[in-house]
């Protein structure tokens, strides 16, 4: 199979693009912005979902369902919120199509009385609707979580990064205290960075969001920053502590334990199908897709050789046990016995698609009770005996597992700077890019001089502050810490 | 707790709302037509979800996903379709707010240059997709199945069975030849017939739609259609043979083994969250919804009665040791042991909701280590041994499941009939209603005027005929065998 990945130092955005055909996770539609994803994409997209469904519901959250549109007057209720999420968006204006010459038409009679957006995010729509919920602090906390697709109206869009529509989840908690709001959105913060770090083999910067970058009607905006391989920052989830500036909108109060009757205070929070680009540009390489075996749809894939039909017999008799051995112990196997390909091209497919462990076997290897293992990240080939292969491969995937944590995680400390003035901070956005780690003023100014001046923003002041007060490095005014600057997706 | 479901008999529709509103499914959202799902509902939906998906994941599908949006004029690709769905939909027409005097307005200035609309359904993307995946036969069969919202701009709208916005699967699948395409349709309503069977316990009649009542674009629609308790049927679930009129539309076309270029064939199936409005008026009663253990978010619940602080640690500690034994061997439990409420308001409430079965324990049951067991189908009330308990809860769970459906099936049974002449129809639908076996001539015309006279419609042509050929009731004219009749949701 000739090479159809550009390699990552030719061309990066030509690399990212090729690495998602090639594996065939997903594709552009017609749709202008929209994306299809495709099998492959969409396994992953619900091993991801799956286990973080399951630490939300472990944390007390339960699913629901609101609706997809939002009546274009609740979006301007809450005063930030509406300059936030009020501008690009799909707008339904009319309910109804007509036969015309050529094909169909809008039928003008069908003009809504209110136009409805396609939701961007459903606080609104949600506030609006806990109303009705919340009558006494016996009502609270309600921790409800959606599984959703939300529409922006994105001009320049790249498969999974940034698309107009997109799957993700959106948690929406309602609390009867502030400490209780804020402990929610810090402890789903937790959640996200978990679940970056033990299913995604991703490690992150844990911060808080300057006032700029916070999301529109957010007190606090919590959020995991990870970076890529070509020294770019991924902003990967967000948490917001909402204040009472929802409940305020939607006038959502509470009679509380004393009597008197409150506003409720808020959290929302969520991650999304953006998650799989920053997988992608975390793990994969020259060769092709490379996937932490906790999230990869197949972990296993085992590819028999034969050349004659008595060798087919038991070769396949030979995998096929096996497969059923591993798929037993719960592992995810693939047995790909399909005849019209080569052994040699479902090596190289099965290395795109990023599968953590290929096994091949022939008739030697069911003479002599062995099996060839290749790992996909390190590409190391092991003959292993088949007595015990359960127990060998179930140790192989968690060292792939913590393999590709530890070399993101180098990765990352390697890219990682601390500069003490300006002048140092251009060079090495220049030279190296990566997370640098340098002293700021607090002020939104200075904040956007650098960001004019250098395309790099704060990523996030982070939670574990790793040096004590100094001065800015642009204006020379006091700042309490070093701030995490980037230049970003 | 006072009754809050007005009884059966009383008014129909209305116990459907109480059911809903009292068992906490859903409500009415503030956009006119959609639902919001609440945690009970949505919990069941998921239920219900994951078991189909496992369906059809063991007969070969994989999951993907499609734009939320069509553009206008791929409506109107397929000559009938176009007819069926490119009538009253939800049509976006522009993509930007911009903020006025009282709030925002949109732009006049972000209008599209093709509308696009929200999908009804999703064969037209789909197949415009398909167009790149096929080359060669060896490139099919495609089988792709989508869980998404879909939007229908209704305008008399009920919770569940017909609601602007639904949850549904779309199954969407590709094949080299008629006979494949036909076997994946038949297969597929095998799996909704199974599923209905199974795990809802409700009993359906398979058949295929008259050309009046098919899917807009199929050659052939296939249905399952069930029978509420009021006597109307409701159409539960299609799987529809689409012949090559969606490869004809979108040119969807491969080279087959023999060399030659010819058109695909295709089948599309779905069910949606009307399920769950078929699930309520299959089983419930004028005390609240009673599910399906197989289907049910908790199967058993337990609730701790106490009096003393000293009879509250050993009864909850007992309690508890229940639940983890419970859990442990695969059964959905929930301990309830909220302090703020009573043991009766507790047994009210999950009577209301419909959970399978209850367990009482209180001092005494510690004592002689028994628990009370109260079925929610039955009412019957039973002391039994603590020591192999799981084993006994395992055994009645499954004569519940059994006993749902064998009452479903009885009442099905005793409120089908087969009549002779057209006044023996009129009478028995307005005395009795239910499933009618009648004799038609097949044409259209007839069709209408039954329906247009007693507002009954054909649900189906069932695949398993019971009856030989005869004259049609109306018209006197010969029928090859009896079609089933009722009225309808």
């Amino acid at each position: 199979m000739a090479k159809k990945i550009t390699p990552r130092n030719t061309d990066y955005s030509q690399w990212y693009i090729d690495i998602i055909r090639e594996a065939q996770l997903a594709e552009h539609s017609p749709v202008r912005g929209c994306m299809v994803i495709k099998p492959t994409g969409y396994a992953l997209w619900e091993n991801m979902r799956d286990n973080l469904d399951r630490m939300f519901k472990d944390t007390g959250h339960q699913n629901a369902y609101f609706p997809l549109f939002i009546p274009k007057s609740f979006l301007s209720k809450e005063a930030q919120h509406v300059e936030g999420f009020a501008k690009e968006c799909a707008v339904i204006t009319h309910s109804r199509l007509i036969n015309s010459e050529d094909g169909v038409e809008v039928d003008p009679a069908s003009k809504l009385e209110e136009e409805l957006i396609v939701r961007p995010t459903s606080e609104t729509i949600i506030w609006d609707t806990y109303r009705n919920w919340v009558q006494s602090y016996r009502d609270l906390p309600i921790l409800i979580n959606q599984w959703a697709n939300v529409v922006r109206w994105e001009m320049r869009t790249r498969l999974f990064l940034r698309t107009m529509e997109f799957l993700w989840q959106e948690g929406h908690t309602a609390h009867a205290t502030k400490e209780e709001a804020i402990a929610e959105a810090e402890q789903m913060l937790r959640v996200y960075e978990t679940f970056a770090r033990d299913y995604m083999a991703m490690p992150v910067i844990t911060g808080v969001k300057t006032e700029s970058e916070r999301f529109a009607g957010a007190v606090e905006t919590y959020c995991i920053e990870a970076l890529m391989q070509d020294g770019k920052a991924l902003q990967a989830g967000t948490s917001h502590f909402l204040g009472q500036n929802f409940a305020k909108a939607f006038d959502v109060k509470f009679q509380d334990r004393d009597g008197e009757v409150k506003h409720v205070w808020a959290t929302s929070w969520g991650v999304s199908t953006r998650l799989i680009g920053g997988l992608i540009m975390t793990h994969s390489d020259d060769d092709g897709l490379v996937l932490p075996p906790k999230i990869a749809p197949v972990q296993v894939v085992i590819v028999p050789i034969w050349k004659s039909d008595g060798e087919q017999n038991s070769v396949l008799e030979y995998a096929d046990g096996l497969a059923g051995e591993l798929r037993s112990s719960g592992i995810r196997v693939k047995l790909d016995a399909r005849e019209q390909y080569k052994p040699g091209w479902k090596f190289a497919q099965h290395e795109v698609e990023g599968v953590p462990l290929r096994i091949a076997v022939g008739p030697r290897d069911v003479q002599n009770r062995k099996c060839e293992l290749v790992r996909r990240d390190t590409r190391e080939k092991n003959l292993q005996d088949r007595p015990g292969i359960v127990e060998t491969i179930k140790t192989l995937l968690d060292e792939i597992q913590m393999n590709l944590y530890d070399a993101a995680y180098s990765r990352m400390q390697e890219m990682t700077s601390e500069v003490e003035s300006y002048e140092e901070f251009q060079k090495t956005l220049d030279s190296k890019g990566g997370f640098i780690y340098a002293h700021w003023d607090g002020t939104s100014e200075t904040e956007e001089r650098i960001k004019n001046e250098t395309k790099a923003t704060i990523r996030c002041i982070p939670l574990n502050g790793q040096s004590g007060p100094g001065k800015c490095m642009v204006t020379g005014k006091p700042s309490p810490c070093k701030v995490l600057f980037a230049r970003a997706y």
